[in-house]
């Protein structure tokens, strides 16, 4: 008999879970799941539609259900809501959401991709018609046609993460006046105070008002069901459009009633093989912890690329192959107007909760050589723990390869080089492209010497 | 008494050892001697000197020789030429270029750092007066100067390395129309098919005439010393301007006369302290050969960044310190025009010729997200060993980002990763900077599909 393999999510790692099981087993009757309307798009890209970077939408979408289904053989069943998993009977119970009917479906084998959902501050009123959260298609649409329809003149984003960085810059190329509340004292809590900094002040440099140390607590509606004001501890923002980025949670719902193991961040516990702790039962991506191989912790890092290679891993197990992830480092970058910021491994204050005692140093180096026109400034940050010498951690942030220098680093992470091992890596150089010493050097070198000295 | 450190050499590696001496052990006498006009400077720069890419030639120099001594604390002697080693008295005759007077000079430790030459094809008329190696500052100026005051309107270049790539973008910046003879089918012999064709046709594509397997047979000079024709047999060739860019040999006579030893291609041998057999005796830089990490073998790999390092491990070592250079990888770029051109570990051929059988796999990725503006086609060619699955070499070539792409490939041929390691490296996502499956993550799962098939 043909095994059944289903997969519930269709984002990122549900897409490449089918697409992979599929290749592995051609006999393997696939199907995937999803609530929402749309499959295997880019959550990634949705600022840049809304900040008109991108202008058509289409391109937003990797795989429409139906070229899914024919690129790999697969079926796909959109505006269907997965209810319940019934593990002993290896069953899931399916509400078409079109017919409004429940269905029953069998399965050999199970991959939960449920993904994410975005924090919220379970406010009154926001669930207002000008209230988004940037974390669907549906919603980056509905944004862009918010903006496109009432012109709004003044924009309020509460949260400093990755995505308050990137819709900062959407609203501002749409003309919006833009007020960043931020709980902290500084964007970008997983960066370093350095960089942190330099993002505040990229971020008001483009017009951005930031407010630091906010504690929202109330909004304020009209009767047609916007949210005209926002009330906090630092006084009070009115707003024509309110954007929530405070983060995601893991989807694990579906995943407890089924008794499958969370861990202590919230997201599902998996084994290498992406196996829950149902031996018939996978799951993968940003609804699941991953461990970080630079502290060899379980944490919580939604992330596309963990979600796509979860996800194939997920895939590939069920359909009878034998494979595994074995974590990632956390590698992220984001750009703040022209500044580019890129963050690999461990923050200082995650390696000291690790029990880490932490050497850290900031160098500016060159992006090429120095006196070549379009040289830029590159920051690198890097923290080394003090007892094993090792690289655990590094922001850089600048123009001009920041990103791909932080990858740089981050292999070297992944590898658990030293500071001295790094120093001495074989790094390119060439006028146009990178200076004698490479500014990943020149950190390293530096941060040297701070080891010897003790 | 105040040890006596002699290093021979100013460009890059001798400046390097000096200065380090000097802060390892501030109560050492250490002086340079230069058998030239200047010190530390960059010669891979020249080529973009003549280009007019950098107009101020102070620039190309970091430490004149004034500057070097105030900056470092040492003696800085230009315009003497070194001219024997005396090991069993540990003496050194220099003679003073000046004053035409050689004196002896007696060291406790030697650094030799003389560096390399330009390969010449030993044919009449090579010393005329419009026939230009590109190897030291002064050949640079001399260039610089010949293209401004005699305006030549034909150039030829003799070599299609990565000096002859360079030249050949900095002659047509200054309106030469520029013929490159080379004596394989392809330039750039050390990289793979693909990337030699994409290097050739970006020439023609900027108006240089290629022309492939070509011998030199002879020089036709006019009366007043300018060759005037390259007689080869491909056929005749009309010049105002000669470049020859045929690589260059380690400069060894002074060592070989000393009795240090050295190995079959032709350069010094050192351990990884930088110490010769001689044991108060070191050696760095391009008159050296370097052990290669990917194969253990000894090459000959001349490049500034190994130059650097290692006359800063000379210099730690010879002023009584203790430290090591492994070794390199070897990591190269080269800007041919506006295609961006990296290589780092070994070509195929080299690691056919090391014993290994080897896999290689070619692909194209993006830049950044595939719709996104400004994205630019990354090329990858992978290197790997069959046996052990490790990858042993790349190529990336395109747009956006090659070079600092391949140092990523560097770090994981470096480290010995496997094909199936560097496919699950957690690389950076980010819209504007890297697509979801980064090029090195595309080639790297490419690769393992072929291994998988055998």
């Amino acid at each position: 008999m043909k095994p059944r393999i289903l997969v519930i999510g269709g984002l990122a790692a549900g897409p490449s879970a089918v697409s992979k099981a599929k290749r592995v087993n051609p006999n393997a009757e696939v199907t995937l799941f999803e609530r929402g309307e749309y499959v295997s798009y880019g959550i990634c890209e949705i600022p840049y539609y809304i900040g008109n970077v991108v202008t058509n939408p289409d391109l937003l979408i990797s795989y429409t259900p139906q070229k899914l289904e024919q690129a790999k053989g697969v079926k796909v069943k959109i505006l269907h809501n997965v209810e319940e998993i019934i593990p002993r009977k290896k069953k899931i119970l399916v509400r078409d959401l079109n017919k409004n009917k429940v269905s029953e479906y069998s399965y050999d084998k199970l991959i939960i991709a449920t993904g994410s959902c975005p924090r919220l501050l379970g406010l009154k009123g926001e669930e207002g018609r000008n209230v988004f959260p940037v974390k669907t298609l549906e919603q980056g649409y509905s944004i862009k046609q918010f903006i496109e329809q009432e012109k709004p003149k003044k924009a309020v984003i509460i949260g400093g993460g990755y995505i308050g960085m990137e819709m900062a810059e959407a609203l501002t190329k749409n003309n919006i006046q833009t007020t960043l509340l931020h709980r902290g004292e500084l964007p970008m809590s997983g960066l370093e105070q350095v960089s942190r900094e330099a993002v505040k002040e990229t971020l008001m440099s483009h017009g951005i008002t930031f407010v630091p140390k906010v504690k929202v607590r109330e909004f304020r509606s009209d009767s047609t069901g916007r949210v005209t004001e926002i009330l906090a501890n630092t006084g009070s923002y009115p707003a024509d459009l309110l954007v929530l980025s405070l983060g995601v949670e893991p989807n694990t719902e579906l995943a407890v009633g089924a008794k499958i193991n969370v861990g202590a961040r919230g997201g599902i516990l998996t084994d290498q093989r992406q196996a829950t702790n149902i031996d018939t039962i996978f799951a993968a991506g940003d609804c699941c912890e991953v461990k970080n191989l630079v502290n060899n912790r379980r944490m919580y890092i939604p992330l596309a690329t963990t979600a796509s290679k979860q996800g194939w891993v997920a895939g590939e197990n069920a359909a009878g192959g034998s494979t595994v992830f074995k974590g990632v480092i956390r590698a992220i970058a984001v750009q703040v107007f022209d500044l580019e910021v890129a963050h690999v491994g461990l923050s200082a204050k995650e390696a000291e909760d690790s029990g880490m005692d932490i050497v850290t140093e900031h160098i500016v180096g060159n992006s090429k050589i120095g006196f070549f026109p379009g040289n830029e400034q590159v920051h690198i940050v890097l923290i080394a723990d003090k007892r094993s010498k090792r690289l655990v951690g590094a922001n850089v942030f600048g123009k001009g390869g920041a990103t791909l220098r932080a990858n740089t680093l981050g292999v070297a992470i992944q590898q658990r080089l030293t500071v001295d091992e790094v120093a001495q890596l074989d790094l390119i150089y060439s006028p146009p492209y990178a200076p004698l010493w490479d500014p990943v050097l020149v950190a390293a070198n530096q941060l040297k010497k701070k080891f010897s000295k003790k």
